[in-house]
């Protein structure tokens, strides 16, 4: 199964991938290209380090969010994958990219969705006083955080928590949960209906 | 620790509280009342074969909620408790109850607050396609299922589950969930700072 990572920061997600890539832990998982908007980001040199073909997508040359997701997909048409994985990726995907991969787009957000989408998910759930949050993999399609859910996994949340400490808790697990995912799509067959995500 | 219970219905949560005193486990909580807005409800039984004096009152009786809710506190005047206990009451308390027992009126709630609030919380776990679901004990406030968040339980939504199998699942945790709220109540002192609970 041949993946591109899309990612805009520190890629600790993707760097989890390779990580289990590596021990064989993910033996049916090949990283095809790895995709930055943000030139030059620590994830970046993570591709670098393991040999995986950067492709640096400036934003502030394209003049619109579809343009730009015009360019991604013709820069990824010369790396044909199964999946498209985000981690970390800050952008939000237009229509004009996701078409090119219907329901194989996938994202991971630290919060046990619906509860907490978008920006600052622990933040949020501290500030609501939450005993549990957690982490979920979803389909991506174009409402934010609110693609079809393929698995989640929960993490206490302590009374004296702050967003930093419960953010560390949730990225432990992200980095399990996501490798998880990626091992059930490199094995099975996923199947969506409606709002319902299994594997078979 | 002296409780007033309040249902509406079969009253499983609150056969659950009555079998956790039985046995030792709640050896400090005592229910001193239980309040029906169903008079002869299943839940009202279990009263009556434990010996708990039985508060009916009828709601037809009263032309609003507020009236109601004060014909409520007059009946419970009689009984005094350090907690409010509700148990499947389907009922929203008003201002004119809640000031009686400000921070002391607790629900629980079957889903993790603050996702699926309201009625049929469990058919929208199942609708929304979740992996992960689970039961919220809270403390009470006039809005629905908003309040301070005291303790949670994260339970597995499978793929095949509808609203009856995920319901049966949650409910279990919801009879253990509950009895640990209250062991932790009759034991330690609850704080709420902000939205935060915690126990000292």
């Amino acid at each position: 199964m041949k993946i591109a990572v899309l990612a805009s920061g520190r890629g600790s997600n993707f760097q989890a991938i390779v990580d289990n890539i590596k021990s064989g832990y993910l033996s049916r998982v090949e990283v095809a290209a790895f995709v930055t908007d943000k030139p030059g980001c620590p994830a970046s040199e993570i591709a670098r380090a393991h040999d995986i073909p950067v492709l640096d997508v400036d934003p502030s040359r394209s003049s619109s969010r579809r343009v730009f997701d015009a360019v991604l997909v013709s820069r990824l048409r010369d790396y044909p994958v199964d999946y498209v994985v985000l981690a970390g990726y800050m952008r939000i995907l237009s229509y004009v990219f996701l078409k090119h991969y219907p329901q194989r787009v996938i994202n991971i957000h630290p919060s046990l969705l619906p509860a907490f989408p978008g920006l600052n998910a622990q933040k949020k759930a501290v500030e609501a006083g939450v005993k549990i949050s957690g982490c979920t993999v979803h389909v991506v399609d174009e409402e934010v955080d609110r693609g079809p859910i393929i698995m989640q996994k929960a993490v206490p949340v302590f009374a004296d928590d702050d967003e930093q400490t419960l953010s560390r808790r949730i990225l432990v697990q992200e980095h399990l949960l996501y490798s998880r995912v990626l091992k059930n799509l490199s094995e099975k067959e996923m199947q969506i209906s409606g709002r319902t995500v299994s594997f078979s």
